[in-house]
């Protein structure tokens, strides 16, 4: 037997397939699957901006940024918002999202075209992982997604106590990188203001004199981690 | 009379104007009232992280930045990333969120050192709205922070038919600025990249010379808007 009847609808072997690893990847069996399809579907196979995975990973961007915010403010009652927002971005980077969406099983059920070589394979799975927050969001709800992200992203596969002290590492790292590359990495300040009453610094990383990403924080050392990180995230030091 | 009870607690005059104060900014009554004490509390008055208002101005941001997404998620249906994006940062960048929070009387209920010449007053306001809406959060989870934020920020004071079409006044704008105070000011490509197979560019906006601000995204234009539209934020252009 090569068809199954759901709800009345005979489903391909393939389909079949598809389904169940869309439930192992997420855990929980999906409500809505053409949502899920949706956010698994790179616009390189569905070129429509309602058909493709570009306005679900916008939305699941800011829902996982809302989530993450929620877990963190819970997670560290006493630390400040310079604390909570440098953990945020260091746990849901670009690199981070990448890593994860593969952990979880992603590569397998992303639909994209495998014969387009203008594309950076390994970038299109942690938007796909955005992309899939976003349909369960929209599938289950905030509370759900919730559970889901705090379940099978957080306490899955970051590690927050190790985390918490890998602030010098990002700047060490891009130095790493630009001496072995025989380049010049500088940090400086691009501006500094009063916001509110704080210090509020925009510090910029330049790589031979080309500023390759900047960084804002009320401290220099936040807003030069920051700087470091999307400088990394830029040049795809891995 | 001036005292009242509620709960067997005697409140003073003062204290039941401030909630009396609340409920009206609000449209509903709070359940945790020093929930929105902290949300309303300046760090120029209460300088413990756990006291002011900062933290909860981090998990606002992203929890206000997930409705406005939904929002436009469900408004626009065929609108792709890049529009949804950008209407969002017009929505709720730094001048509308301190203009929407004078609109709604949050200057009478912030708590804030008047003393303190070193505070920009007029910047203190958004950030209370962003802390509200962390407040608001917690107390009626995410489901009635939706509505209200529609309720109460979207559709009484954001005009999205008008916003659709700023988009050429913000550069115009910086122009407008440039010139009327003799400065140059161009826009230039910082980095343009491939990113899941989309040209990415990086665009920024130089005054004399000087980097002032940067914006990325799909198309030269978008990301330009960002920029100018950050600039005019740094520059404090009203």
């Amino acid at each position: 037997m090569n068809v199954s009847s759901i709800g009345g609808l005979f489903l391909s072997k393939k389909e079949r397939e598809f389904r169940k690893q869309l439930s192992n990847v997420l855990g929980f069996n999906p409500g809505n699957v053409e949502l899920y399809r949706t956010a698994l579907s790179h616009r390189s196979v569905r070129e429509g901006a309602d058909e493709n995975n570009e306005r679900l990973e916008f939305l699941g961007d800011a829902v996982l940024g809302a989530v993450v915010a929620h877990y963190l403010f819970m997670k560290y009652p006493y630390k400040d918002e310079g604390f909570l927002t440098e953990m945020r971005s260091k746990m849901v980077n670009r690199n981070q999202l990448n890593s994860i969406a593969v952990k979880i099983g992603l590569r397998r059920i992303t639909l994209f075209n495998k014969l387009d070589n203008s594309l950076k394979v390994s970038q299109i799975f942690g938007n796909t992982l955005e992309a899939l927050v976003g349909a369960v969001y929209l599938d289950k709800g905030f509370d759900e997604t919730y559970k889901w992200v705090a379940r099978q992203i957080i306490r899955s596969h970051l590690y927050l106590t190790e985390l918490e002290h890998i602030d010098i590492n990002l700047k060490n790292k891009l130095y790493g990188w630009a001496n072995k590359n025989g380049k010049m990495l500088e940090f400086e300040t691009i501006s500094e203001k009063l916001e509110s009453g704080r210090r509020f610094f925009t510090i910029g990383a330049y790589i031979d004199n080309e500023l390759i990403a900047q960084g804002e924080g009320f401290s220099k050392k936040n807003a030069s981690q920051i700087a470091a990180q999307k400088a990394i995230e830029k040049l795809n030091i891995t």
